[in-house]
Parts: C-alpha cells; structure tokens; sequence
C-alpha cells in the first residue's frame, strides 16, 4: 500500500509517502512563501525520492480541518485534482489528530493551532493509543484549563497553537516541555492517520473529499453580524 | 543562527535547516537509494526551500558515528566540502544521539543502529533532558538486557535497530511501543544536537571533522586476524 499525505492547514507544509508500515519520505517546511507556492514541488519530490507517480498511490490522505481556511482549500484543492482522474480513495484526517500521530511517548498530547483573535483549534488524545480524548473545537486558551487539569499526565501541546497553550499552563504540575523544533506537524503524522482512516474504511472518493472549517470565515461571521443588526434595527422601527 | 544538519549514517538520509528555535525544513527519506545519489539533492532542496545558500549558514552539524562506514563517509564528506571554502564550524554529532533528541516525552529512549552480525550500536538518554545515559557501544543485543532492567521507565527504542531491540525486550514490563515510521532518524534531531555542540563551544573547523567508527572495518579486522593467526604460527614454529 503506497499512501501519500499532505499538509496545508496551518503555517508549515508538510508531505510524506507510507508504504505499509514503512516510512519512505517525510518533510516539512516552514519557509514563510504561501502554501501554493511550496506545497506542489513538496510532493514533486516526496514522489520523485521514492520512484513513485501518482498512478502508483493507492491513498491520498490529507488534513482537512481545522486550520487556515486557506490553507485547508489550497491542500484539499490539491489532492482532489491529484486524485480525481484514477479516482484514488482520500483519507482526509483532523489536522489535529494529524498533530499527535506524528508523536510516540506515553501521557496526554494536545494538538493545538493559533486560531488567531486569542483563540486556538484544539483536541487531546491519549499519547500511546492515539485514542482520541475530546472533540476538535475552537475555544479561548483560558477554556482549556478544565482540561489541562484533569488530564492524564505528562501533558505536551503540540502545533502552531502550542506556544500559546505552553504560555498559559507550561508551569503547571504534570504539564511537559516539547521543544519548538519538534512540535511542527509532522507528514507521518498525516500519514499515519490517514492509514487508520483507510484501515476502517472511511476514505472517500475525491468528489466528497471536504473541509471541516470548525467555525464560520470571516466573511460569513460578519455578514451574520450585520444581519442580526439589520434585524434588530427593523424590530425597533 | 541558521544551521544545517545533514545525516547519512544509517539506512535513511536526513536535512533539516533550524534558525534559533524555528525548525525551517526537515526531510527524511528511505528510498533504497545509496546516500551518494540522495544527499546532495536533499540538501539543496531543504536550502532552496528556505530561500538560503551555503554563504548563509553559521552552522554545518553532521553526524559523524557511529553508522555505516561508507554513510558516514558521504555525509562527512559532503559536509566538510560545502564548509571548507568559507570555512564554517562543523557540529559533529554522534548519531545516536541525534536519533534521542528527534523524540519528546518523559522516561528514557535507547538510540539503535543496526551493526549487522547480531549486533546494534546503542546508546540511552534522558528523554526529557536528552542527558545522555550510557556512552556510545556496539554491542550484542542481548546485552543490553541489564540496561534494559534497570532503567527509567517507560523505555522506548528508535533508529533503525530499534526492531531488533523491540523483538528481545519488547515484551518487559515498562518496555514502551514506538511506531516504525516514527523511530527514523529526524533532521530535527540532527539539529538540535548539532545546536547542542554548538552552544557549548565545541564546533571544529571543517579540516577536522572526522568519523568515529566505534569499531573496526571489515578489512582491518580481517586484516588483524591475518596477523594474529601469522603470529601464532610463528610461535609454534
């Protein structure tokens, strides 16, 4: 089984090429270009590295919330034109997920991305299973401190959301450092979440592959906004 | 700072470009290629891609043993070619070493190169700290067994011996599983333990940057067996 996985969703790139159990190619890049201008010629290579075209993957898996929203339509845009011509199975996975698989240790890991406005995409999983402990979800950093201390213990927040979390709870008991070069999204991440979604059946054809954006863009929020304002203007008149 | 790490020791070849703490581009690959048609592509791709040349760099950090005699060989190689004309420090790093610290979490992880003959080059650290635990050997793999029982737990193997260790002492109490795509060597580690060697002061400069083998080459030890065997006959005569 050779699977391709592919990253966009936050602010680094990554890529990877499974085959079974194998790693054959893995990278990630954080060169501050847009991901449309990296993404591509990662694949290019991750591809030519292992021998492999498109025609001999058997699954493309790929991130596909949440994140950047642009980040997400740029890698998901990708793997669907990829994929679409041989109807190649997709695997899309949660970025967050994607985070923590790329992580082998015993504890509690939490795939956190800066959300901006104060806000980070979070969830936790069990570190050595992967089991999955809560929901992806948008909240304030302050809301997790709940979680945090609940928590089955060492606790590590990966992702581009982790130096906020470190920032609010690193000094907490039980609470574990992670140095900032190992806390960027993995490709073996995405890749070996794509193999469980594959291993359950859960992959799609590339038509139904989506994004999950986890919360509304900007615009919609906005337009939301003015509508409800607009109503409340009409109900005063 | 902006350093490069380069990695050929063992059956994978690793780069990665770290600046201060911002891991830029990291790449793993295990395409059955020999390191001689790899490494340089992969080096100018992960430069490239950070929008650097060899002018930039502060930093060139290489592992230089144990390994493969003809990896280390390329990768040392390389290295010293690209940093002798401006002459920029070298890290040499030991490769067990930079397997540890391509891994966070709490307990203890055992860097494990396959030595063939039965054999691993081994060496555990601190998995927090990534204090190093025990020096560099190679060894049988049935002896790491009194290691193995009094170390800090949980116990996790990586590098390409790891498979090895896990088929003896995968079973132990506090023995903990690590998935194969993950135990590959990572540029990452590479580079931090080359910013490591760097804080500390003691990068070389490139002319004298040279491998530890850890044990004799084939030839030498053929060779000193010849000798012995010579020196017995005469004896007996």
């Amino acid at each position: 089984m050779n699977l391709l996985a592919v990253d966009s969703a936050g602010k680094s790139a990554a890529v990877a090429v499974l085959r079974d159990d194998t790693l054959l190619y893995e990278a990630q890049c954080s060169n501050g270009l847009t991901h449309s201008e990296t993404l591509l010629p990662m694949i290019d290579t991750a591809l030519r590295a292992c021998g492999l075209t498109v025609a001999d993957l058997d699954v493309l898996g790929v991130t596909n919330g949440p994140g950047s929203f642009t980040g997400l339509r740029i890698g998901l845009s990708l793997v669907k034109g990829l994929a679409l011509p041989r109807q190649i199975p997709c695997a899309p996975v949660s970025t967050l997920e994607a985070l923590a698989r790329g992580m082998a240790g015993q504890g509690t890991v939490v795939g956190a991305l800066d959300a901006r406005r104060g806000q980070v995409y979070w969830a936790a999983f069990d570190l050595e299973t992967h089991a999955r402990l809560t929901p992806d979800a948008a909240a304030p950093v302050a809301d997790l401190q709940a979680f945090v201390q609940s928590c089955k213990k060492p606790l590590f927040f990966v992702g581009d959301g982790a130096a906020l979390c470190y920032n609010t709870y690193g000094q907490l008991p039980g609470t574990a450092p992670c140095p900032p070069a190992l806390r960027v999204l993995r490709g073996a991440g995405v890749a070996l979440a794509a193999r469980a979604v594959w291993e359950s059946g859960r992959c799609v054809p590339p038509a139904e592959l989506l994004p999950d954006y986890h919360r509304l863009s900007q615009a919609e929020r906005e337009r939301s906004e003015r509508t409800k304002q607009q109503g409340e203007t009409t109900d005063a008149i």
